[in-house]
């Protein structure tokens, strides 16, 4: 089947994995203290992640601060191992915008400890998804604009060509270490202006003129 | 379809994590420098860290000091999430046993700046499994013999009750968090003998009488 006609649902069904890409816009790195990164710096979410529209957001126990990150998502449409960076973009199916959803708490903890970020990022509901675009409908991935509003008022809003590694460097770098199959997501990293999330927040998240999708914080 | 009637090759094809506990064996936690953890300490492999007998062990890209990690698995046989203790044993379905190949040196780097582990644990090939044996075949998993030899040569070996963590603490604490779903694997931590691999080394690991598989580094 080839990519461009597969559904979101197909892809989600198939998916396996979402790498996440830390730390990939200068000026988020800075709000959180962090430096910006020399080589991509990649984490993981399982599918428990997934978290279609209609679904409620909800934080995990235990955590007192729940953070939103807005990212562009790149869907991965066949197996791709080794792949350079002049063919990385044949092994991307399409697009989607997705939330990122971060037990900051969590992740400052394990951050401290040199510990795992595994409950900190991929709990139940921590990557709500949007709807899909085919690749065709997007000339450029690094010339869109990408955006997240909080309760009605802009959070974060950004050109993609911020990203500091773009997406044929994430996906050459990551399948000499992992394989990436169809359906598996890249989530490309978050601009500035992540805030705490609190229940009854509403969450729109898209790509100007073309992705968007609605959450609720419950 | 019961869980104890499931092959090792329908669970490989459903899983969709391999949730991992690290230092969940005091003298192995210590032999690292860490300290003994209060609650588990729980990071993810995704699916694309599957290795069967007869494939070949390879350090991923850049890596100088691979080193092995035996451990009693636990196949999870239907959906779980918010599990109690008492009730957590009815959610397995089998046992195997695993190597959670770890790149030391990545992960050390990794705990140095608080940064992910993926790339030191998820790599292609950091969880090679050996054979699948129905709960049936096992009265108490935690009164069991878990081995891996490396060359011929006794490198690790423990009793199974010496786990910080049992495995209806981890179930109970791991689905707070996280669904798992059938064919997902517990890695239930390592004991003490972690060195470092080298090509050409054969590595034996199993659970005494009941379980063997070899693997070879490439």
């Amino acid at each position: 089947m080839a990519a461009d006609n597969m559904s979101l649902s197909a892809f989600r069904q198939l998916a396996t994995k979402i790498v996440c890409v830390g730390r990939n816009y200068k000026e988020h790195a800075l709000e959180l203290g962090n430096a910006i990164p020399k080589k991509p710096m990649l984490f993981l979410k399982s599918p428990n992640a997934f978290l279609a529209e209609g679904e409620p957001i909800v934080a995990p126990p235990g955590c007192q601060n729940l953070h939103q990150e807005v990212e562009l998502a790149v869907v991965i449409s066949k197996t791709a191992k080794n792949v350079s960076k002049s063919d990385a973009m044949s092994y991307v199916g399409g697009y989607t915008v997705a939330l990122d959803m971060t037990a900051r708490d969590f992740q400052d903890e394990a951050k401290k400890s040199g510990a795992p970020w595994f409950l900190a990022k991929s709990f139940d509901g921590s990557c709500p998804i949007a709807n899909f675009i085919p690749k065709s409908e997007i000339s450029d991935p690094h010339n869109e604009e990408l955006y997240c509003i909080i309760n009605g008022k802009d959070q974060q809003r950004s050109r993609t060509d911020l990203m500091i590694f773009d997406i044929p460097t994430l996906i050459e770098y990551t399948t000499q270490f992992v394989t990436l199959q169809p359906g598996d997501l890249i989530l490309t990293g978050t601009p500035a202006g992540v805030t705490k999330i609190v229940p009854g927040d509403v969450i729109e998240i898209g790509l100007t003129g073309k992705i968007n999708a609605k959450f609720r914080v419950q």
